[in-house]
């Protein structure tokens, strides 16, 4: 990958923070900088010395930038390229990171000078933290992000920002904004909304205390309680910025968790083991393409004892 | 504890293998012996060398056990009970590990004779995995087990496997069958029919290819499917058993879905990080009683790389 001049990367929290990582320990960039709005978080981001230069927002100094990486929450992408749109400069690369690529397209898009180019972008990586001091720089190895540029742009600037996400250690898969926001709302969104309802239901059992709830997680529910740790600011925006998707999505959903509880009340033992099979097939398949570990509950019972 | 002179463990899968390899690192029996009806699971046994005696039934070699332990799928205690009935000598403990109580007291009771003691018990430990080679012997270490005794039963045969137990590594809780029975459909047996539907409706979704489902999963979706490899035959059991507490904690979650959907359809942003907040609290607790691990991820992103 031919080294950027000036990366600029606007929100350092775990996805950010983790891109600066990466991007100075593969040397991806003559010069980085980190616009954060927080002044704690830009506090702990000086103290991480992870960027040449780290700003409150963005001014003069950030015109010579080529990639420019909106990494803040979802909800203030709006506000970040507004903020932003003064000190693009022609050919430069503005792209994203945010787990929404339609809405997002909408809000950031009419901020894009022309000359400059806007490639949506989201990485398929993240853990249950927040903050600048949660990432790490090898967080994108061997996951996938996923480019949904414009399908009449010119195609070198979306091959170099495809070259920068491999340069990270990630595959790329480029497809439209629809579809992306489809699939996501089946492998990320609905599942964090399903364990975020089940962590409250639990929680507002009046016959069952928190307690009880706590010591006995281990049969289960101890793994949907990692997902409801993630930030709830930025979840909230996805929901409602991928409405229609995780909409149709929950609604497949309860249905056929109905089908389920109907085949339960019945007693029908057929139907429920034949919906219980794929189980198995699905999880080795995402085994063997290396999106998971194969190791018993994860490996992390090791690390407890 | 004062060491057993004959354990006997029926079933040994996961669960029964993981018990066999406890007793025989911390010494607690002067003989073990697995009866195991599966010729391939038996062969298992046998290669691991972690019982003296691995047998397909129950015989007169082990009238002298004092310690019974059904470990066999929740559908095949009955007739394990049943097999085992004519060898049961006095003052025997018989219990199990079934993740149901008040549907196996009902099917066990009846084969339990005068002078011996069953005490319906259920580690809350496990993994994805099943059979004898998924076993490991610190499985039960800084997990809680359950004993749910008949209110009027003498005290010290239940003070004896509450020492076996904690000798096992774990911390004993005892309690009602019925309340045993909801603490687990709140904390298990729900979270695996929802992780279960969840893959099923994944899978199914015509625009979203499986492909694509496996490639992306990182962004939640895998954690569930680590949930819905479990074994299907034994989860189907588990959900017959246990179905009426099953389904009122189904018809609770369903109830908070359909809220929760509801003020995304009308982009009631407040309700929604309301009902996200609680999702920290309680995962904090969950680390804080060593019940899982804090690294992001659960730590398996490194194992990954």
């Amino acid at each position: 990958m031919d080294k950027f001049r000036h990366i600029v990367i606007v929100g350092g929290g775990l996805i950010g923070s983790s891109i600066a990582r990466a991007v100075r320990s593969s040397e991806l960039a003559e010069r980085l900088s980190i616009v954060e709005t927080s002044q704690s978080a830009r506090k702990s981001l000086q103290d991480l010395k992870i960027a040449d230069l780290v700003l409150q927002a963005p001014d003069e100094s950030l015109r010579d930038a080529d990639l420019i990486i909106l990494a803040t929450p979802p909800g203030q992408m709006e506000s970040a390229a507004r903020d932003f749109e003064p000190y693009i400069s022609q050919g430069a690369i503005v792209t994203d990171v945010g787990s929404v690529k339609k809405d997002i397209i909408q809000k950031v898009e009419p901020f894009i000078p022309d000359g400059a180019w806007f490639i949506p972008g989201h990485p398929i990586a993240g853990t249950e933290k927040s903050g600048p001091e949660a990432g790490f720089a090898t967080l994108f190895q061997d996951r996938w992000a996923i480019l949904t540029p414009a399908e009449d742009m010119a195609k070198a600037p979306t091959a170099r920002l495809k070259a920068f996400w491999e340069a990270l250690g990630s595959e790329v898969a480029i497809m439209s904004p629809e579809h992306h926001d489809l699939i996501l709302a089946t492998t990320s969104h609905v599942p964090h909304l399903i364990a975020y309802t089940l962590v409250s239901t639990a929680m507002d059992m009046e016959t069952v205390t928190r307690n009880e709830v706590v010591k006995f997680s281990a049969g289960g529910f101890r793994d949907f309680t990692r997902i409801a740790a993630s930030d709830p600011n930025m979840w909230r925006d996805v929901f409602l910025q991928n409405r229609e998707s995780v909409l149709e999505v929950v609604d497949r959903f309860i249905e056929d968790l109905t089908a389920l509880k109907r085949a339960i009340r019945w007693e029908d033992g057929d139907m429920i083991l034949k919906r219980f099979e794929k189980g198995r097939e699905i999880r080795r398949r995402i085994v063997d393409a290396k999106q998971d570990s194969d190791q018993p509950n994860f490996g992390r019972d090791k690390s407890d004892t």
